[in-house]
């Protein structure tokens, strides 16, 4: 019976989400499975990781979102496998749940490339629990340098190395910089936050890969106006507590934060296909994965081809038109209307923030830098917040930042390992 | 020399902050302790802890509130003791403060009456990490029950019991039941959650015992109507994981919340002063502690009675007199001029919501009940937020939740324990 086709999406990133979003008021029963009760907005979660946002402006429920649909079921829960003869989705806790069609949208997760040791030394940004422990742990180190008695600490206290020149090291380079010497300039005795050091550190000859070689270094220009010291062609070699090694040379330092690489999920693995070297699916042009026309994979979740050789990029538009197609696909074959032409990836461009009045901004016809593309970039990331609620509430956030320079998503959060017994405080 | 008198403030509470305010732009030196790196908005928290507001909006940065007094410095330490004799603060890690004058405000924590298991079954709200830790506890229930298979279990799952009376319980025990019975209503497919059963569990005669009982009585036919069960007159005897145990009977429920009692920090304990039964340093006339007249306390580390007999109340306002009087003390000694009169309580009034439409307010000359007192303990707690920025975030968040029901903050927050290493999700 054609009304109880059942469509499991796992993942409620851009990808799924778009998936559940144009299969919405058909005849299929649609579940999406997440792992968070929350998408997230992730191109500013660097914002939520430096105190100009809050997390719950970059985040929304999910079950929220997709309540309005009535085809539409949300289940909050881990995916630890996949049963693709029986078709059944297998949950941690040891339930299942059957699919007739299954939507791989699981995202990426960081890659340390072989020094998975460094996770906990250099952490990167995925979710929003990433975000408030750099928050805090950023915050942390002003608040450990004005505390130390020992002068030679504070080198090493206030030096933050960004592992990693692409937009998400660009921006949290380029925020911590300015945290650093405009937001808590003011608010210390003794120490100068200006002293601070903000290391950024690429393996590759340029910031911003993805970007034209014009806009990568009016990225390093910007830097250096915030005064980041950007290393260019040094890889590191060592992270440990003390700092990192970049080419044989130690730099102590006491905040290591990375940005360098990702990796998919481990969708691959659950279905024991092929996949490239970050993890992700190489799926067919109609992003089905081969020898499972029921199954797709999209997003960071799968390899993706274009015409020209190169591959779709893992950001958040390419995702949703894959989530479109997917959606188009799975309605196609069940109206009869047999196969759409294969996935064609239409470039929606990149664009990155340096700081507060800097941005490179590149569609392919057009490229931006300055302070025009910092008003095209936020108003752009304002459009595609969902809702108004955050819309406004995010609008407002940066109309404040920008006019008085005070974050007010300063908070240091503390886990619980951390909280002392007893103390001073409420 | 006068210029190097030494104030130290151990605790950025209302009390704290207000003796720092009150010393600043004078020639003494003043010192702020506190464990976290934010100020809290106490009265507000139960509306963090049930994703009306974000924890930012109720929070603030210590040092960025200090940073514009010269003579005040902020520290983010934990104080393990003091050394009344060499006039110096313990710290954890083995530091000393030495200090001139103290000032303890060290407000107060959870009390579990003897029964300290029970914390992590039933846990309080006095910290943000506790707001955001019962958000996720409160909104992972709905989750749990709608993936689960067992029908038996949904009516513990769905069973929120919230234990005390007084003005955190009833504002609690309210906003659950809307989030229940209004905000999730359509969110959900496999329950309904305006099923949901929130219990308010009070020992003694009637809520807010700190009103008069007519407004008491109109707090109980208010949470009534909002479905919540108030059982007064109901000591709670046994919390465990299957439930609470209510005079011998037995109420299953995944979630319970403790707002029955506080006990001071260890501030008495610290000085191996006289306290009171909530642990409370019983102090002289003008706030010093008998014995000590270079030590004050106030606040929630303070037992001070009124000329009537009664005690100052547990209440925002009343710190800030006592932080204000005590500065004016400090000021009055060192300027020589003598002792001030003893320290005289100002009915402050007292003021708690029930819901979104319903509050009452006793100012001693005017009890207000329904509509009214409701934007009246708006305006209120919008004037009292500190900052233009903060009045405009909860005036929208306020807004928003008024005209649309929708509550923004429904973040589940995964402490590091609980993230899955794989899983769905971004």
């Amino acid at each position: 019976m054609e009304s109880t086709h059942h469509v499991v999406i796992v993942g409620a990133g851009f990808g799924g989400l778009e998936v559940a979003r144009h299969l919405a008021n058909t005849p299929l029963r649609v579940t999406v499975i997440d792992s968070r009760n929350h998408h997230l907005f992730q191109p500013l979660l660097y914002q939520a990781a430096t105190a100009l946002l809050a997390p719950s402006e970059i985040a929304w429920p999910i079950r929220s979102l997709l309540s309005r649909y009535g085809n539409v079921t949300t289940l909050l829960a881990s995916v630890v496998g996949i049963d693709s003869e029986k078709r059944a989705v297998l949950l941690d806790g040891g339930s299942t749940i059957a699919y007739d069609t299954l939507v791989l949208a699981t995202g990426a997760r960081h890659a340390y490339f072989g020094h998975d040791e460094w996770e906990p030394i250099a952490p990167g940004l995925k979710a929003i629990e990433d975000a408030t422990a750099i928050r805090s742990r950023v915050l942390d180190a002003f608040e450990r340098a004005e505390r130390t008695t020992a002068p030679d600490d504070h080198a090493r206290l206030l030096t933050f190395v960004v592992i990693g020149g692409g937009p998400t090291g660009v921006e949290l380079a380029g925020t911590i910089a300015e945290l650093a010497h405009e937001t808590l300039r003011n608010d210390f005795r003794n120490i100068d936050t200006r002293k601070a050091r903000v290391v950024l550190v690429e393996a590759g000859p340029r910031l911003l890969p993805g970007f034209r070689e014009g806009l990568s270094e009016y990225a390093l220009r910007a830097l250096t106006r915030l005064s980041v010291e950007v290393w260019l062609g040094h890889p590191v070699t060592e992270c440990s507590a003390d700092g990192v090694t970049i080419d044989g040379q130690q730099l102590p330092a006491m905040t290591i934060l990375w940005a360098a690489g990702v990796a998919a999920s481990p969708a691959a693995e659950w279905l024991h296909v092929p996949s490239d070297r970050a993890g992700r699916i190489i799926v067919e042009p109609d992003l089905s994965v081969s020898g499972h026309p029921e199954i797709f994979a999209i997003g960071d979740t799968a390899c993706v081809k274009m015409e020209d050789g190169g591959l779709v990029p893992g950001i958040a538009p390419a995702a949703k038109q894959e989530g479109r197609y997917v959606a188009d696909t799975i309605k196609a074959r069940l109206g009869g209307k047999g196969a759409l032409p294969p996935f064609r990836y239409k470039n929606a461009g990149s664009l990155a923030t340096i700081g507060k009045r800097a941005a490179v901004v590149d569609f392919g016809w057009i490229r931006l830098k300055g302070r025009l593309a910092w008003w095209l970039w936020g108003l752009a990331h304002i459009y595609f917040l969902i809702g108004l609620r955050h819309r406004l509430s995010v609008a407002l956030s940066w109309l404040w930042i920008y006019l008085t320079g005070q974050r007010s998503a300063r908070l240091i959060i503390q886990s619980e390992a951390r909280r002392p017994a007893t103390g001073s405080g409420r």
